[in-house]
């Protein structure tokens, strides 16, 4: 009888003990179609009992179906984890204490691959086991808070996240870094941009496009980096780490409020949006590549402000769109609307009617730009006009995503709707950044 | 009494009948903050009689509440049209014949104003005196089917532009320019890819980002180089002709369905995703840029399909997205669901119930990435493979607004979600691209 097999149940399970197969074992698997090697991989959360999943070569992970498994056989044992825990040297100068977080994601899930652990992955020993280089920069002090795919992680994880911070930042350390999957890591960094004002140290998101065990990780690297960040930046804002082009080392911090994830699966997916990031670190240099930044002051009192609304919407504009959705809004009793409208800030003049009584009946209407890059200007066409006479408010150059999570925000504060449209268009993060000059 | 005082009503009619101004007129206002000067311009459509909108010299429009006016006055006649049609050279061989279709936008809108007409402004005479290079390129022939902001541009549009092109083809004509508002042209663009199968000759969508009484206007630009596509290009596609960057006077050709306005404001607002783009035009040469294309063959018999079904709906995910809209399209029924998903392909496991209530209701599911950059892929992790079991299709590195009118499409060729999933599946016009390595 096979040994760990984390996370199979059923048929699958069944299949595996059968052929002596573990988590971690080299297998061959020849399905109706075509044969797949690789390492059997531990399943998660919602798994059926219908795939098995192995990890290919190239890295990616692969689900079989077991009814068209014609043949599985064990051709090996998986590696085992290469690096021990190097001694945390005692001969040198304490070093500064980060904490990190994992909320899950790639970054924290491939580090359970590596341990063989699923729910236990982020210990300090484990990190400094993958990537020993961090037990020479900091001393680490780890938290699992979730172990979410981030596609599952919303309002109430924002709070629990923000709170968990803010008693990391009392127990005095030099910096914080939040594991996170990378799908809503910009929804999750404009979060704590808001919910976390005033800080006094930096908090750095990061993520990995490829696991850890792909010549082509990102993982080391970005870690590497966000804890240098950590330690030594002089910026204190939440910001997101990530590779800075596909093929190098380095890392760029971009803003919370002003970054998102643009390629599906590149390393260098996240793009700063209508202005530089922030700065870039490669082989521990800090390079600053903006002004205007919040400097780190330990001493400065954080305020801490955790509470979302999730009665908001994300309404995305298109040729076509029924506006009947904005009367399902308006009766389900939502508190405002994040139009994600075309060109300078624009929606079918079908929509008018029905904007105009989401606002008579108290909503709160915002206009983004499906553009994504550049800002809306509701002055160029009537549309524009007309939709501002509305009440529609024009929402500069914030992202759609942005702006979603600081509505939320906003009626998280306050559910008085004048009060509401002030502090949206108050700007709290540098979700608006200065006018820029149209060329 | 002042005359021509186009789309003016109530008190802001009687305030330039007052100061005796007309459309085109140089006009001082002063209102409670500061003092404007401009051109007065028509207005068009919805509009309400509390603003006068001037065209200020820095070409943006703008407009300015009546209430808030306290002072008036015309300060000088606006400049008349200066440019007379070129007589048509006779001694010449004759030049092929171009159809520019005119659906409204930036690119007519601004010729309306500088020949002061609102409603007819697409005649060949008008444009050989804004555009007097066009006679020397080709015989233009010219058609006003719409004067629609893009905005309001949908399905039914989409029918009738493809049938009107059809006549044009059927006319023998070298080539079709549509004239285009820029918000949706991405959307048009796609939908005359399907709609317009085995093209003989090309189809050039162009629009403007400036009017072209603005020094850095880019409508001269594109619709010379989008003729002499139309003219010379040896591509039988439909394609966006917009500029190619800030900077520069050429013009680059996006394949109809690989293609999203990516700015708000640029003039090379437009990029391919995922592709390159198909030519670059400039000075009159055209460079093309991909070895595979449809080749224009004057012989090759057209096929029309330009039935577009409604009740298709494109759905973006986010983080606290509420599932029970996916309800609302079940109860409303809806043909069809693209998701915007996250990353490779993910929707928050909270959805997973209602997507397969969907899918059991009998409509069609598929998925696209938000990310817009890559493709998606839902064989990498367990939220992918789950939501694959329950029905969903990936969509590859088709973008969502193309995904959106393509299902439209599907659903106009059948109601059968067999033969509709078969049909999403195919790649009709190069919506798909070929598999990308992974870097």
């Amino acid at each position: 009888m096979a040994g760990n097999i984390i996370g199979y149940k059923g048929i699958a399970l069944k299949l595996l003990e059968a052929a002596k197969v573990e988590i971690g074992s080299n297998v061959k698997i020849t399905s109706d179609r075509k044969t797949f090697e690789g390492i059997l991989i531990p399943r998660y959360e919602l798994a059926d009992d219908e795939h098995i999943v192995i990890k290919l070569r190239n890295g990616y992970n692969i689900g079989i179906k077991v009814t068209s498994i014609a043949k599985l056989e064990k051709i090996g044992e998986g590696p085992k984890p290469a690096f021990v825990s190097p001694p945390i040297p005692t001969d040198k100068p304490r070093l500064p204490t980060v904490s990190i977080i994992s909320t899950g994601g790639t970054i924290a899930s491939r580090i359970d691959y590596r341990t063989g652990a699923v729910h236990s992955a982020l210990s300090a020993h484990d990190l400094y086991s993958v990537v020993p280089e961090l037990s020479e920069i900091a001393n680490v002090e780890t938290k699992i808070l979730f172990s979410l795919f981030s596609e599952n992680i919303r309002a109430i994880h924002w709070s629990k996240l923000a709170e968990e911070i803010v008693t990391c930042i009392e127990d005095g350390v030099r910096g914080v870094v939040v594991c996170h999957g990378t799908d809503t890591m910009a929804y999750t960094s404009a979060a704590l941009s808001f919910a976390l004002q005033n800080l006094p140290i930096p908090i750095i998101l990061v993520g990995s496009q490829r696991s850890s065990d792909r010549p082509s990780s990102d993982a080391a690297v970005n870690l590497t980096n966000a804890v240098t960040s950590a330690v030594s930046i002089p910026i204190a804002e939440v910001m997101v780490g990530m590779h800075d082009s596909v093929s190098d080392t380095s890392t760029v911090l971009h803003r919370g409020t002003k970054t998102r994830k643009c390629h599906t699966s590149r390393r260098d997916a996240f793009k700063s949006i209508n202005v530089s990031p922030l700065a870039k670190i490669e082989e521990k240099n800090i390079s600053i590549l903006t002004e205007e930044y919040v400097k780190r002051d330990p001493k400065r009192k954080l305020v801490l402000n955790s509470k979302f609304e999730e009665k908001v919407a994300l309404v995305k504009f298109y040729a076509g769109f029924n506006p009947e959705i904005i009367d399902w809004y308006v009766n389900e009793d939502y508190y405002g609307l994040v139009l994600e409208g075309t060109g300078l800030g624009h929606v079918g003049n079908n929509l008018f009617s029905h904007i105009r009584d989401a606002v008579n009946h108290g909503l709160l209407v915002g206009m983004t730009s499906q553009c994504i890059w550049g800002r809306v200007n509701m002055n160029v066409y009537d549309t524009g006009i007309d939709l501002q006479e509305i009440g529609v408010i024009p929402l500069e150059d914030m992202l759609p995503e942005t702006a979603l999570v600081k509505m939320m925000w906003v009626f998280g504060q306050t559910k008085n709707v004048h009060k509401a449209q002030r502090l949206l268009k108050t700007n709290i993060a540098n979700e608006f950044s200065k006018r820029t000059i149209y060329l």
